[in-house]
């Protein structure tokens, strides 16, 4: 049963990612899940944590136009080495290459979220960044990890809670937040946002 | 499909823990589990990985005695805030006071483990430590935690992976050490045991 309490809010999370939904359920019993049908802009920007932002709250704020009544949450991640953008793998060649990249290096998982509350329009963005230290990976490892399509469909090319777990030296931050989804962060969020509700300050 | 070739040896692993044995699937495909039948015993070592080598040999050295061929691993844990050690929590007051010590404050966890392979009988052991950052707790928190009795089996009165998870606000090392299991360091031990084993230097 998880800590948060939040009434008889109807919650819906803008995003059909398995792993942001396995997340949401430590943190929510019950939400429903909704996609956005945007398609996703940057607006030129390039600095990650308000990229990030930008893109969890397209994103939620397209699903909360079908909404009247609830809770929308959406999230977006991007993985960052050398201050650049890694987005999910064209192709094997490409996961390759980005694995590469990421061998014997620090790189930085940010995620950002946006809370939209309806009827009332309240809109919460926040972000978290984690350091990933990846130890170094041969050749051969790069090659099976490919081979089982576990890299696809993930920004940066691994997933830290998939075989992708034994590339990682070290982190430095919230785990979740590398997952998909800094459960600890939008926990907190959410909690102030019901208190706040409670009190009739909204 | 994880990475590790382990060939047609027989691999043990010397824990029940269901937590040590969803963490080494993530690294092995099949293994047998057995549980030692020792009473733990510290011999008075009190330098936390000095402390988690010895149980994570005693315990891998208990079942290897009952194996004539393999690859045995054994593991052990603990909590350890301002140098003194928290075991699991006796009762749900015990289960209490620890979450409240634990609020605010950095803490480590240690796991330590050990690799027996057979018939050579060649031993490694080696540990991992975590620093976790806990944020400050509410009182009905700790409270609402303590009854789900999620606490109960833990050592330091808390799982990363469950509920618990939104008390962490940081980690610094590897998040499955937390869990119970360094996989990476675990994993990088058994592929040189390996290499080694290929190149008939045991």
């Amino acid at each position: 049963m998880p800590l948060l309490n939040l009434g008889s809010n109807r919650i819906v999370l803008a995003s059909q990612s398995p792993r942001r939904i396995e997340l949401l359920k430590k943190i929510i019993p019950e939400f429903e899940v909704k996609v956005s049908d945007i398609e996703e802009d940057n607006n030129g920007i390039t600095i990650p944590w308000k990229l990030v932002e930008q893109l969890s709250r397209q994103k939620a704020e397209n699903v909360a136009r079908q909404i009247p009544d609830g809770i929308i949450i959406g999230a977006d991640s991007v993985v960052v080495l050398d201050g650049k953008a890694l987005g999910k793998p064209k192709d094997n060649y490409d996961s390759f290459n980005m694995l590469n990249l990421l061998s014997s290096r620090v790189h930085q998982v940010y995620t950002g979220f946006t809370i939209i509350k309806k009827p009332q329009h309240v809109v919460i963005s926040d972000h978290e960044v984690t350091d990933v230290k990846f130890r170094k990976l041969e050749t051969w490892e790069i090659e099976k990890y490919i081979k089982s399509s576990q890299p696809l469909d993930k920004a940066g090319s691994y997933g830290i809670q998939d075989d992708g777990a034994v590339f990682v030296e070290f982190i430095k931050g919230c785990y979740y937040n590398v997952v998909g989804l800094p459960i600890t962060k939008l926990f907190l969020a959410l909690k102030k946002l019901l208190e706040n509700n409670q009190n009739c300050s909204l």
